[in-house]
């Protein structure tokens, strides 16, 4: 039930409306494994600079996250300045140095190329294809987020990959662009043409979307009056809805549904804190008692 | 268990990426009065032109909309023209005609005057105070709708007759502009405390969100494919939310809840065509099977 999970980590600094925070960890394969952890095992493919250090390492090790896919480069690591107006719903990028990420080739070692499920984070679309001809076995699932500069930049590739996979996690608009339709709804079903059979549409603070053959399920956000920060709550979101499905080991209606819950639920701790101050330091613990408490909102039987 | 709602008869002039419409039956009391004929006996309190004739007249007759308080003037009605892009987020208005309605003050018939339910639609809070005073006995609850007209020039009458009312009824940006408070928990936290004990915060295609003491309930909208005209659709959701609670005649958490859903599905026949034209021609059924889809789509048991 190992996730293998590709992506990036890096350092960002980042202004929201309750402060500013310089050199905090950060990335996409980190928020997703801070929260994919908390279900079930979890290997990472990424890269780092000289600047990842035994601290840094330490975070993820702990936690008991496998780093033998994580190759160390020369230089920095990925860096992102992003900074969230009042309503805290876009990011604005101030500053992006790609730096070791640029020149980024996934090698996954060999003891990963048998993970049973593949979770393809943001990175270009070539190089979530090569991930998957390096699998020695097709795993179970392959799950692939995705993001407008590769739907406008590199839609062929794109496409290409998409045949390739089960479940597409993607923002709204994104969804809307990758699609060429407005409605969100039709959107999805036309991504279900181009491959996944899963489609999940991220929503931001109005929650989440899943439309599968026969399944449309729409999940409000976890209502919050606490939101520090919002950085990487889509890839927390993801990181939980994964694990979890890797956790059951099946795709059926009742397992995706309840990993739609885990996921806003995890992605609700994360906005909690700058950065992954949150989401690292829960446990399956306080996931499962806040997931307690949201079913009770929504007026939802336990499953 | 009459449910007397004050607002505007209007004309609309529409055109949404489906295509144009004009003359269009609208106004806030003709939606909101054609979705809560579904659960409840409706009083109606506006004023009309030379325009509105017996056509019009039939259209609300012929479902037993009450409209003894429906006041006569010459000259034309309140004319609206408006248009959508092609997301359908929000209406741009093109030209508002206020017409009769710029000298309207509501005068309720005398039998009217102790209707147990009150809805007072988006006018002037002076006028909406107005018809609080006419009110020979307290209404056993009144629900209020606002817009940021009102929020931003008549502040100080907006929070006297919310001092007045029982339930909020208002738009996402309008709670937080009201609220001074950017996050939407917390601006509807605030707004429980300038008078009304439940807010219901409108987030458009997002759902609806509800708030009160020891309540924190977010719906998500029926997922449509089929959009045709957003117009009305909160207008909509209020008659369905608050004709539901008018017929169970309680505000207690199940019929807060269950009311949420019955005016998201209301909304959701809106939208399908132009102006009124679906919610208008279906029947209470119609809204119970969608409504029963829902619960199985979202997980929630009947009630």
């Amino acid at each position: 039930m190992t996730l293998l999970a590709v992506g990036s980590i890096a350092f960002d600094d980042l202004e929201t409306p309750a402060g500013i925070r310089t050199n905090l960890l950060g990335g996409s394969a980190t928020y997703f494994s801070m929260s994919a952890r908390n279900f079930c095992p979890v290997q990472l493919v990424a890269v780092v600079g000289d600047d990842f250090g035994h601290t840094e390492e330490s975070v993820f090790l702990e936690r008991s996250i496998n780093l033998d896919g994580v190759i160390r480069q020369p230089g920095n690591s990925f860096h992102w300045k992003g900074s969230y107006g009042s309503d805290m719903n876009e990011a604005r990028t101030i500053k992006t140095d790609l730096n070791v990420f640029a020149d980024f080739v996934p090698k996954l070692p060999e003891h990963y190329r048998n993970a049973p499920y593949l979770f393809l984070g943001n990175i270009d679309p070539r190089l979530q294809l090569e991930v998957v001809t390096q699998m020695t076995t097709r795993p179970k699932w392959i799950a692939l987020d995705t993001m407008n500069y590769w739907i406008d930049g590199s839609r062929s590739a794109l496409e290409k990959v998409l045949k390739e996979i089960d479940i597409l996690l993607i923002n709204e608009a994104e969804a809307k662009s990758l699609a060429k339709e407005n409605n969100v709804l039709k959107a999805a079903k036309i991504i279900t043409s181009l491959g996944p059979s899963k489609v999940v549409v991220k929503r931001g603070e109005y929650g989440a979307l899943l439309v599968a053959p026969n399944i449309c399920f729409p999940v409000p956000a976890v209502p919050m009056e606490n939101v520090i920060d919002p950085t990487g709550a889509g890839d927390t979101f993801a990181g939980g809805f994964l694990g979890y499905l890797a956790s059951r080991g099946d795709l059926e209606e009742p397992s995706l549904r309840y990993a739609m819950l885990a996921g806003t639920v995890a992605a609700s701790f994360t906005i909690e804190n700058f950065g992954i101050e949150k989401i690292a330091s829960i446990s399956t613990n306080d996931i499962q008692e806040r997931l307690k408490r949201f079913l009770k909102i929504l007026g939802i039987a336990e499953f």
